[in-house]
């Protein structure tokens, strides 16, 4: 019979769970036994890992995090350890690898991928979508309605005591989950690193929405962005408005998935596993054009996701 | 100024309220003014509307239902509601109209295109997700997400219990609601109305269950698939376990609309007025392959849109 | 070490976890090993247990269900039943026994307390809130507040479509949950089994509503009023309006439960606990005039809970 | 026909709304008129009010905020402002004001009584919890219910990641919300500024927890126990594990209210007018001891509200 080892790394995203449950159940079918290697990377370099039965992963679909555990693992950076791990998918006879994480974590698959046989293919999970290769990521859909739901609490506040509020939302250096969450709680003003911004402009937005009697109002801004606290200050002192800042947080990253983020995990885990079923490695899967696809586990690392800024021009609009 | 009207009609959804706001916001940054007729048809025919300002659709991009209110129309189905109708687009010369509905509003926007030179656009909106020409209607992936969260404590109950759920969810004559909310809660069966079922298979499955020490269990099943308080005392007599019947109610028609129903009325709106300033009309904007693009008005109507089966299938290997 | 036991009983409700894994750690707190029963009085009859320590019931305080898991039993109802049960407490030496559950496990409680030395303490816990010596049972919160978000949903609806819904709440022969539900929604009419409804004033009320230019409207129904179906029927018949109607099923029972139902669990607990460490049995503890404390479990079996009519009589001036 | 005013002041607290429209019912049904005076006390001094009718707080009973809005206002602290507002109140022949707010809105209340004949009664609502004479204040319970939702999320991310997070919860000076929070999220250490906390303790816990196999850890901290980010890092160098600190921001003082603020909101209000109704003023409503009663204003103002230090013990047993 042969193996199939999981693992996950990286930040923990919601529907790493529902991946894990779908990969084992749809390898089990294949006539696959799956290893569960725990704590990420420290996982496969220790060796440590429980197995995954059909029965094991029952009941975990609906729940946030991870049951192997993540952790960062500085180790694995080095040459060293990614030969350990190379060493343990060779002790165990593990015929394919599936690294459910984020970019962090396909650039260390690619890495052991050079020093390895066993078929390694990546299955994107991440709250802050910005993986090449798909246009959505596990965890991204639950994120932003975690945001959403927090935003649409803070606008009672605002409007009640007519100010306006910075929520600062995560996405590390990109703005993929700041443009979606913006948009969908109607923010007046939405900041990402990818495009600059200009503080007159802030200021003068929310002077004109003061005169036209919208007194209260929200900016979502990336955590990428820079120091959110001084922006506020800034504006308090040149736009005449009371300002208050909301620095969203880990609960972006946890909870029960959404449908959707257990849809793309089923989804994603189904094409992981039939790619190592046809002997095919070095992949990652993707949502492209609404189609479940694969591309090269290289031109993932190499390439940067593009923003779609329409959405910013959109939201823009909408937010008159 | 040209005008533009907005009706929502048939059932509501969720997101209905955001696609107002919408349309409103963008066009009359196209230089349109905007009036919504009240009470789904019923407002053409009696010439009821509000005007409709970027201020005015403030803070209703997180409501359910439509501010509009919609209604049933049986008026509307004869030729000389049509009619009245029609004099009501010319009297208010109503350059186009944007329905928000499902495949029943879509197929009176038809019947009124005939009669009127105001263009017409429809605008997918229901939890039902059964309209031709789009992968996803407004509404959708809010229905079902509140299905999913009552699953998730439902199964609480079924396995303190160890019992059979049978929950029977919305959809009218189809199963997507079902087939989507199956997989994404793990059901053990799902019965749509688009795959006939085989009522000894379920108790076979549910039998192999058991043994298989699997006590408890979930079986989602669309409304459209017949008298599910039947299936439950016959399941109850032939596999040997308690079942219970929970039939999921109106709750799943509203609440707040999840982000990504959110963002479907915003790009769905954009798309139709753009349809509408470019002189387009007779047409339905929709979702295919990623991208926000349109069909005809006819082909919308007289197609069915298929079922993805294949979700069904593999809704059934992660039951395992 | 002596021994305590808890057993789960009847139907399940929310926070049951967060009062085993109290019980659990307060116990051992004090020097007690604890035996956790399964599958409610029939893990007594035939001898089967999980032991419970402060690490077995880590991470359950936020699950809704029970981990003992819970069923009905009617070899309990009988003498026989019973003695099996005293032998396995006498068996295993079980210093005293905390039963979590509602009015029915409490009468076998009382019944079992007769046939052995085993000191019992009760622990009200239905989302029914029908036991007698407590203001509030734990799970009635939580379940109070899942049908009011339901319902609050289903209000969207309602206004969209101007109709009256019938809304069906648990609560088996009583009104607890009727009328806290019913009040918190502003529901315009509650209907309990305590108080016998008249239907032309329902009639009434909905025309009055009608004229004054209230169009929707939400009854909420006590489960055990009667058949509902039959009066969503006769309301739309003499009051003219549509009416549809819900029932509100079992996810009532489920979800994880809310701050205040782990409260009251963690507060039952201590006090079941405290009981047992000073030799009082025979009692169920409660939530009295804001204090907790407790009574004789007989006085709980032999009484019946009155509902406060007040509620009701407030609940008809506030949805004027 | 007699009038009562109504304002509220301060900060928002979910359940206000629900105050306001019982208010306004109930003091209709007894044949009063109310003015909803705008933006707090600055409504008193400006004289700007809307009339309040049955109908205009029709739908609001499940929005958080407030619709009369609410802004600090630095001129009723003064002499000068508090004789303004007692000449509105003069000028618009008020017979009784209900102000609903905290003890900040209580104190400028107290002010206002000794100028005025307009008789005063104040309604307790903030999310803080610490007006003296009552139990529990309105918007409390959604706070508390609002924390535990974002923390149980936080939790996944700390088991995934077997990380320590301090959670750190609002609450101004007090620790009513972070010990209640505390204790039903199941938090290992819960810092309130009433109890003096000793950092070196901390530590041993987590050294403790960690030798146990308890490798995550959830401290809730008061925003009132001083600066949490130093705390943070303290612990990561002398526990030796992974800290992350998020801070729960503004959302805790929004949202829709939990069945039970609302229910209170209710309560109080029918208080409040039977006070007013009877000519008693100079009082703020409250629950004591499970009971809906009143004590003098001034009591109320000039006694600091204990804390039930009994929960934290409670708490420490419970985090075993």
């Amino acid at each position: 019979m042969r193996t199939i080892g999981v693992v996950t790394s990286g930040g923990d995203a919601p529907g790493m769970n529902a991946a894990i449950r779908a990969i084992t159940r749809i390898a089990h079918s294949k006539g696959f036994q799956v290893l569960g290697f725990e704590r990420g990377w420290e996982g496969l370099i220790r060796n440590t890992f429980v197995p995954l039965t059909p029965r094991s992963v029952g009941g975990i679909i609906q729940l946030g995090g991870t049951i192997l555990h993540t952790t960062r693992c500085p180790e694995f950076r080095k040459k060293e350890g990614i030969k350990k791990a190379a060493e343990t998918l060779a002790f165990n006879k593990v015929y394919g690898l599936v690294v459910i994480g984020g970019d962090g974590s396909f650039r260390g698959a690619l890495e052991l991928s050079r020093e390895t046989d066993t078929l390694i293919v990546g299955v994107p999970a991440t709250i802050d979508n910005d993986v090449y290769g798909t246009e959505e990521t596990i965890g991204f859909d639950t994120a932003v309605n975690t945001a959403v739901t927090e935003i649409d609490k803070i606008r009672d506040t605002a409007v009640s005591h007519e100010r306006v509020f910075i929520v600062e939302v995560m996405g590390r250096k990109r703005g993929f989950l700041a443009s979606t969450v913006g948009l969908t709680v109607g923010a007046e003003t939405i900041l990402v690193p990818e495009v600059p911004y200009n503080k007159e402009e802030i200021f003068q937005t929310i002077k004109e929405n003061t005169a036209k009697g919208k007194k209260s109002g929200i900016i979502v801004a990336a955590e990428g962005i820079g120091d959110t606290r001084k922006l506020a200050k800034e504006i308090e002192e040149n736009a005449n408005v009371e300002v208050r800042l909301s620095i969203l947080g880990y609960a972006q990253r946890g909870g029960s998935p959404t449908a959707r983020s257990r849809l793309l995990a089923s989804l994603f885990a189904e094409k992981a596993v039939e790619l190592l079923s046809e002997g095919q490695g070095s992949k990652i899967v993707g949502l492209q054009n609404g189609e479940i696809t694969s591309i090269e586990l290289k031109k993932c690392c190499e390439t940067e996701k593009p923003l779609n800024v329409n959405l910013l021009k959109l939201a823009k609009v909408l937010a008159t």
